[in-house]
């Protein structure tokens, strides 16, 4: 059986993921090449616009070490070839439990390069009956 | 205290939202209006493309009754004016277990109406150790 070629949007996708957990758990401020002025990324519910603030936010989080488990991520292209891609996944941040979170990424070529302009991220808090 | 007037995406997003699980629990055939014949939907994995291909996904699901309740929901603007909404929340359909569930649209206002032309949805399902 001849395996199908990846889908462009699913090989850009899931190698900004892996790019983007990796610059995460290993040198966060590395982080900022991947957005660009108008980037936006609601934290938590926090909004944060802009490289600079999105930054600050990232590398102001209240832990030292941080580790991804990615359970599930689903690329799509966008009517106007953007990508946009949703993680779920855990996360371990130095002795805490592990966390549920789910993240999503819009990803848009600009000038020859993928950037983050859109990103949302939480924790999968629920209360069960 | 003045309260801030909702930001438009908000607004438009949690509006969207809202129609979106009213019609799912109610009348799912009527979701096809929010689609159009680019529209994608990923499906716990299964990708299906245009209005057609997806009401059919949606009329076929396995289960007579649903409920919807949403955690937390967010809202942003990407740098063109299209909303991107990410939802977690969690189900019950019929007599199963009440189950999480994490949703993204991607909104998009064509000849003044707003419809969706990309969404993933997934429940929450990990192997916790």
């Amino acid at each position: 059986m001849v395996e199908a070629e990846p889908l462009w949007w699913e090989q850009l996708g899931s190698c900004f993921v892996r790019h983007y957990y990796q610059l995460f758990e290993s040198d966060r401020a590395k982080l900022a090449d991947l957005y660009i002025p108008e980037s936006l990324l609601t934290w938590e519910g926090d909004i944060l616009h802009g490289k600079e603030s999105i930054m600050k936010k990232l590398l102001n989080l209240d832990f030292k070490k941080i580790e991804h488990t990615i359970t599930a991520q689903d690329h799509q292209p966008t009517p106007d070839n953007c990508v946009l891609s949703m993680v779920v996944g855990q996360l371990k941040a130095d002795n805490d439990h592990i966390m549920g979170f789910h993240q999503i990424f819009f990803l848009r070529e600009i000038n020859a390069s993928w950037v983050c302009t859109n990103e949302i991220f939480r924790l999968s808090l629920h209360n069960f009956a």
